[in-house]
Formats: C-alpha cells, structure tokens, sequence
C-alpha cells in the first residue's frame, strides 16, 4: 500500500523513540535521522532545539530518511517528551555520581528488545552537542547507556552516538548468520569437481615436465591440492580453473 | 611521555587501518576520523580524495581527533594504499555477484583481532559517497563486511559505516561488564539494612494508622516491602529513606 512519508516513519514500529534535548546543529539531526532509519526506528523527538524547526539542514543530511525528519515532534521539556513512555534510557558517557545502572548499548539493546516485546513504550535520551544531557534529564531514565570506547577520546558526535545506539537494537533483533556466501546462480564445489580439476592440472603439469623429479612429485601434488582447497571454490570456479588450463596448454599441443 | 599529535595518532596500535576510496566530503573524512579515535585507531588512508588535502573541514569535523587526520596519507591507487598489508575488508552493501564471503561487522572485528593477534597487518576499504566501492577494489579484499540494516534504506552516511566498523572492532576488544553500578563512595545496601529501615517505616505506619485494618496488615507489609526489594537500593539511599520517613513524622510527634 503507497502511503505518504508520514505514515511510512509512523507505521515503522515499537522500537524506541530518539529523543534529542537542545541539538544545536541541523546537520546533527538529520544525521540521527538518517541512522535511526537504519535501523527502521522513526519516532524522533527534540526538546528546544537551538534553531527554527523544521531545520532545511536537516533534511540534507538526512539523505532520503525525510519522513523520519517530517514527523519529528518538538517539545519544551524532557519531562513532556517522555511522557507518554513507561521505560527511558539516557546515553551518557557522564552517569556523574547517579545511582543508576550503566548498560553497554548491547545489553540495552537486548533489553530493550524484552520490554517492548512486553509491550512497554521505550525511549533513548541524547543531549546536546556543547554539554551531553544534564543531572536533571539523566533522572528521569532508568537506566544509563554507556558506549565502551577510547578513555582518553570518548567524546562522540550526536549523530553517531544515535547511530550506536540504533545499530545495536536493529542487530539485537535481526538473524542474519555472521558469515555467509553471496546467493548467486553457483554452488560450493563438490570434492568431485575439485578432484577432477586436481587431475586434469596435475596432468597437465606431468605434460609439461613440472613435476619431472619422481621423488618429489607426492608432496609437490599436495602443496598444490592444498592451495586450492583452502579456496573453497565454488563449481563456477572449478569451471574457471578448467578453462585456464585450457588456454595455457592449447599453445603447447 | 609527551608527544607530537601525529607520533600519538602512530602509536595508537596494531588495529586496522582504514582506507577510504575517492571520498568525497572533507566533513565526512574528519568525523570518519574522530570514529577511529574514538575506537583507539588511527591510521586513515585516502585514496584519491575529491578535494585538496589537507582540507580545513576534516579538521573541523573531526572536533580533536585532529592527530589522525594529521597523520592521513593519500594513495593514487587502492592497490598502492593496501600493499604493506596482508589482509583486507571491504565494507558495502553491495557485494554485486562476487564469490566472496560476507561478514556481519561484529564477526568480522572477531576475526580481525585475532588476525592482528596472529601478526597480520590489517585493513578495511570504505567506498565514496556517491557509489561506494567499485568491483575492482572489492576484488582487492580478502572479505566483504555488511552490516545487517533495514533493507528498505540501507545506505549509510561514510562516516557511519566507518564508526560501525570501528566500534565493532573496539567493543571486540573491550572487557567492560555489560551492566554496572557506577564506581562511587557509597555500597548495596545489606538486607540488614534494608530490614532495618522496613521495620522503621512499618512502624512508623502503624503509629499513623496507615494499616489499622490487622488482617490487611500482612499483605500491605509485603506490598511496601516489595516496592523497595525491588529498587536494588544503595546503603546510602537507605539513609535517605531514613531521613524522610523522619521527616515526615517529625511534625506529628
């Protein structure tokens, strides 16, 4: 169903809202757009933000997430922002003497998971560019986020700080295996094609006199076998390799 | 030891140098940049880059990771920018009809720790702005990563793909608990403590009237008592607890 920009980035889910208090810079905003759609979050919320809202910096950097930019809600006070929320968490690199839990963004992420999938209403707080968020922001979260990272350079963009914190729910609830091959129109070779292939250029290099040492032929054979199955070619490439023969004896014979 | 901003950017360590093809906008190179150092990396190489370098925004961008943009260097060719190493990543989201197997970021920082454990010297191209990576440098990397993201927009800003990248690669490395109460002067409260103030409180209840009904009285003790059970409270918090039910009678007595 074709549906305008608005009701794409509200119909993108449960996921946590983004709440910036006082952004300074357009482009920061935009940028936290962008990486929410990422990750399919778009709810964006922005308490004081510094200049005119909507903000045409925004949407450049914002680079096609418009509809996440378009519905972006503008409120006067962290309290009204989180609202209508049962769960909140602050990114901070600065807990600052707060009795509160620290999280590494993974492990929020995961839990974050739990609670939405129980049906709780979730929010992550970002501060501003020039100061992060304050005390008074911080204790209305349950819980501090706090992104492992270089102690002597912590400091993180706006922009990137979203995108942490987005990247991580999104791989908390995606199952892409950690490694694959491409799906394509070729398969893993066989042993079969590999063994063909092993024969065909072992008799082309008896042909040609490599392997004229009698003695040593056997490990020459198997130096070589080993090369190619540490490729682990594909049948496609086993093909490949035939034709390469090929092409090199056709002069020869 | 003190040192000049370019010797602290080369003895950041053995992590993966990041190599980005023909970017485009000085803006994106600086916060790629201030990504690495924020990830302890930084040796960036640029291959071509659009505009003159060294380029003021990168500097402006990179908001004090300026020792890693000091120390960039610039290659003609891709192959020129990979040849001192002897293992590489290429980071896109489109690996377009390549037998070439495709890691999530996290697998991929996994293995690029132990690759760098094992002596290796290690790299991860990124592509421009406008269309990424082309065939010809994808073909120069031993593996592809792509990061699992919303199929519908999946295209990140450059500077975003390299912090993916380089956060993956720092959090491989990193032995911070994921959940943690921030370091100060005060300890979880013993349940000796916790008792002691429930006991306080119940009787402070009981001298108001609070549950004179005597057949609710255990019900609404193990309500209250699970109110703060829950809470996980500081031996410090006890005290504030203590305090205000002070407080609060103070005027009644």
């Amino acid at each position: 169903m074709a549906g305008t920009n608005k009701s794409r980035a509200a119909s993108i889910g449960d996921g946590p809202a983004i709440i910036l208090v006082e952004p300074q810079m357009g482009e920061n905003i935009g940028m936290a757009a962008r990486a929410m759609l990422n990750s399919s979050l778009g709810d964006l919320r922005l308490v004081r933000p510094r200049d005119v809202w909507p903000n045409p910096k925004s949407f450049h950097t914002a680079s096609g997430a418009d509809a996440v930019v378009d519905a972006a809600r503008v409120f006067e006070t962290t309290a009204d922002a989180v609202a209508d929320l049962n769960r909140v968490y602050a990114a901070t690199a600065r807990p600052r003497d707060m009795i509160k839990e620290v999280l590494t963004p993974r492990r929020g992420a995961a839990e974050m998971r739990s609670a939405v999938a129980e049906g709780d209403r979730i929010g992550i707080l970002f501060g501003g560019e020039r100061a992060g968020l304050d005390n008074d922001d911080i204790a209305l979260a349950d819980v501090v986020l706090q992104a492992p990272l270089n102690p002597a350079f912590s400091s993180l963009n706006l922009g990137h700080a979203v995108l942490i914190a987005t990247y991580e729910w999104y791989q908390a609830g995606d199952e892409t295996p950690s490694a694959h091959l491409p799906e394509g129109r070729t398969q893993p070779a066989t042993k079969e094609e590999l063994i063909g292939f092993f024969k065909r250029l072992e008799g082309a290099l008896d042909d040609c006199g490599f392997m004229h040492v009698a003695e040593k032929r056997p490990i020459m054979v198997r130096n070589i076998r080993n090369i190619f199955q540490r490729a682990n070619l594909m049948e496609q490439e086993v093909r490949t390799l035939h034709g390469i023969v090929s092409c090199l004896t056709k002069g020869r014979e």
